[in-house]
């Protein structure tokens, strides 16, 4: 890996009537891509409390080469196909990392 | 540790006069917020791009417990009394983690 990392902010809405499958194919894309792509660093997300059809995922990659092979694996363009109908608005909101920890 | 983890996103503004002091202070604490606090799992804050003064804030704390103890540390208390004349705006969202994974 090389240059600087790539972080982001999705905020997404979803279908209400869909979100249990939006929430099965979002877990299986974000677990396959942390386990399996060298270059994703972290993917967390979240749902607004008493809003869980809003989402808000927080993407890591290690640079713009990571970001740009994640865009390219099945595990995502699957993600991406089968939601495409499920989600109503995104938002993506390109930022700097001032500081990011995590306990090991 | 008991019960369910709690997470929170901040949306802050900051005094742009007052960013760069403010970044070194919110940096401290982070870092002695996840090395020093079992309960502490991660915090990461980003910039959004082209606004350095608009800061978003992701926080894992192991349980509530963990995050009240959080609020009496020497080290936030330090944070929050030095920041508090530049932070212009501060919105705080509780959320639900839908999937959290990072690279070990």
């Amino acid at each position: 890996m090389s240059g600087k990392p790539v972080v982001r902010m999705a905020e997404l809405e979803i279908d209400p009537d869909t979100i249990e499958t939006y929430r099965a194919l979002l877990t299986e894309e974000i677990e396959a891509s942390v386990a399996l792509e060298d270059g994703v660093i972290s993917l967390n997300a979240v749902a607004i409390k008493d809003h869980p059809n809003k989402i808000r995922i927080l993407e890591v990659y290690a640079d713009r080469q990571a970001y740009e092979a994640h865009l390219q694996t099945p595990h995502f363009l699957k993600y991406k196909t089968e939601t495409s109908g499920m989600v109503t608005s995104l938002t993506l909101i390109d930022v700097d990392p001032i500081v990011m920890r995590a306990k090991p």
